[in-house]
């Protein structure tokens, strides 16, 4: 037995390199929280909550609050090992997905440690490292190129997911630009319902033969209707994100074919909901991406543990460079991308080694 | 590291306290093989294969063959805590759910058994005791009465399948005389598809007011228009169990609008399979039923701790008296219900300890 006794959450800041833009918002600093979720037998685990405010409603003080307000008493005493039941327990709030999911990570980074296992492989052990994909900003076309060219060469990395939903004309420009300087690579693009559907349906004729191999939320999900025609004229699947943040959301899009595919991101679904996510998509034969919410290296252990953990969220490459972004990060260890991909290493639990020194300079709330 | 060594099949058979009828046919003997996964370290892990002829094409000489000839071959040298890669290398066959799921569940009893800790609390840990539903096999209804009330009276049980599919009139003769007896007990009735649609239509007319929790295959899955008109005309959900033997079985029956609610065998699926049912099935919002395939006390090791692992699959009362119906079995601790109720306990893996005199007793192979 080891019961949850206490649930810390320390509020960190780091600059990105360059200041970042998520859809239209743009971020100089990454704004996330360290959630430490601590034992009666003083074990720790660790997970990171990436507020995304402009997408998901969260910010770092909403976090802290869920966390001490609600979450934090809801599963107080419970066996760490009784994840079904945590998970439950934490339900009863709506929304506030990347302090639910936080908490989750955290306490399957306790069941590892005490089991002496890399979460990756209590939950399936399929793999040990995903390939990685890399994304390309908005910018004009042969920044855009030159981005992905330098992360080709530095990192080997070989897919690239293209930002779109600016003016059509300007991001047919940048994908054809990009397809004929990386006639190999694999591409798909993700618009953040930017483009109307009348306008992904315009840059579906456009770029018909460039080969992408997805369109990620090309249009408001909302408009289901548009999302339809665009499914009629556009051979090509489409991938629900934003519009999928929940089980339940994934099955409506699926079902409805709103969406074909499925970004998981372990940030806002943890593992618990994110295995019941895997096995809806593994039966209605949906593909999945393990996405990114803007990870530090620390959120990119609980992508990785958990795409690499199964079959299914294995197969795509998965969008955990995102740490490339940061100035600097709270790894003792920091995580390495070589030949394309990220290698799992063999560390208990998460494998988050936080380093004391970097915390302490980052955090906020000192 | 514990790689998959080598896998024992041993076949026995354990008589029947009396000859039981599955569907149509009849068997005196419960007809099952125990099956012993070894890890180059020496552990060991065990689960019951039941075979099933008559329903899904197993036997116990297949079973044996399944499993020397190809599934042992594909996941030797393997990991044992790869589950997920274990369970992909044996998806090259088909059929033979009953072989491949025993060696899952085998699988994860050295998972439980290396990392001390049982099996439901590796899966999610929600419970640690499942309502037991106990099922009334075809008789006269006083016949079947008589069974309902001594199983109250002994183990407390206050959930009963009824089997149907014969003639309706005394289908609907035996339901209302334990509805009678019984005024609060959940019942539920299971047909094996043994009535056509039209028969189940009149079934429901004519029991409408008895407040049945739902039927199982009440006529032929593959009679779609037939079962399509069904939900039509009787307001109660549909169950799959043997027309939703895989996963992807699972997805077009709820999809499609056959079946509403799934019966998960651990006995075909084992629990990797199981999970990504479970999740889809929770995706769907389609309630759960942990069904049995004529387990002996080990093949309800498997039910118990899956079932009691998860919320939505310890919700319904869990199908895990079987064993009840035979004269012996093979543990040293015999389960017990109680109070209506079946418990787990904190033994590592399955918690299956075998008396091997008895298993000597009772293999065919000796």
């Amino acid at each position: 037995m080891m019961k949850i006794a206490s649930v810390e959450t320390i509020p960190f800041s780091i600059p990105y390199k360059r200041t970042v833009s998520f859809g239209n918002v743009k971020q100089t600093h990454a704004e996330h929280v360290l959630v430490r979720v601590r034992t009666d037998g003083g074990l720790i685990g660790q997970a990171e909550a990436p507020a995304r405010p402009f997408v998901y409603g969260e910010s770092q003080t909403s976090i802290v609050n869920a966390i001490r307000d609600w979450f934090a008493p809801a599963i107080q005493g419970l066996d760490a090992l009784r994840v079904e039941a945590i998970y439950e327990r934490m339900t009863g709030v709506a929304g506030n997905h990347a302090a639910r999911g936080a908490i989750d990570l955290a306490v399957w980074d306790i069941i590892g440690k005490t089991l002496g296992q890399p979460c990756r492989k209590l939950l399936g052990g399929y793999t040990n490292s995903l390939r990685a994909s890399e994304l390309l900003n908005y910018g004009e076309p042969g920044q855009m190129v030159a981005h992905a060219m330098e992360m080709r060469q530095r990192y080997g990395i070989s897919a690239f997911k293209i930002k779109t939903g600016r003016a059509v004309k300007l991001d047919v420009a940048a994908c054809i630009a990009i397809r004929e300087s990386l006639p190999d690579a694999e591409l798909y693009i993700d618009s953040n319902h930017g483009w109307t559907a009348d306008e992904a349906i315009q840059f579906a004729r456009q770029t018909a033969d460039l080969g992408l191999s997805f369109y990620e939320e090309p249009s408001p999900a909302e408009d289901r209707i548009g999302r339809k025609r665009l499914n009629q004229s556009a051979a090509i699947p489409i991938g629900g994100d934003e519009s999928c943040t929940r089980l339940s959301d994934v099955a409506r899009e699926l079902t409805d074919g709103i969406a074909h595919m499925i970004s998981i991101k372990t940030a806002r679904t943890g593992f618990t909901e994110s295995r019941r996510i895997l096995g809806l998509c593994e039966g209605l034969s949906a593909p999945v991406v393990m996405g990114s919410q803007g990870d530090s290296m620390v959120g990119t252990l609980g992508t990785l543990n958990f795409g690499a953990a199964f079959r299914l969220s294995s197969i795509r490459p998965a969008e955990v460079t995102n740490f490339l972004e940061l100035s600097d990060d709270l790894l003792i260890n920091p995580l390495i991308i070589a030949d394309g991909r990220l290698n799992a290493t063999d560390g208990p639990g998460l494998g988050i080694e936080i380093d004391e020194g970097k915390l302490k300079r980052y955090r906020i709330d000192q």
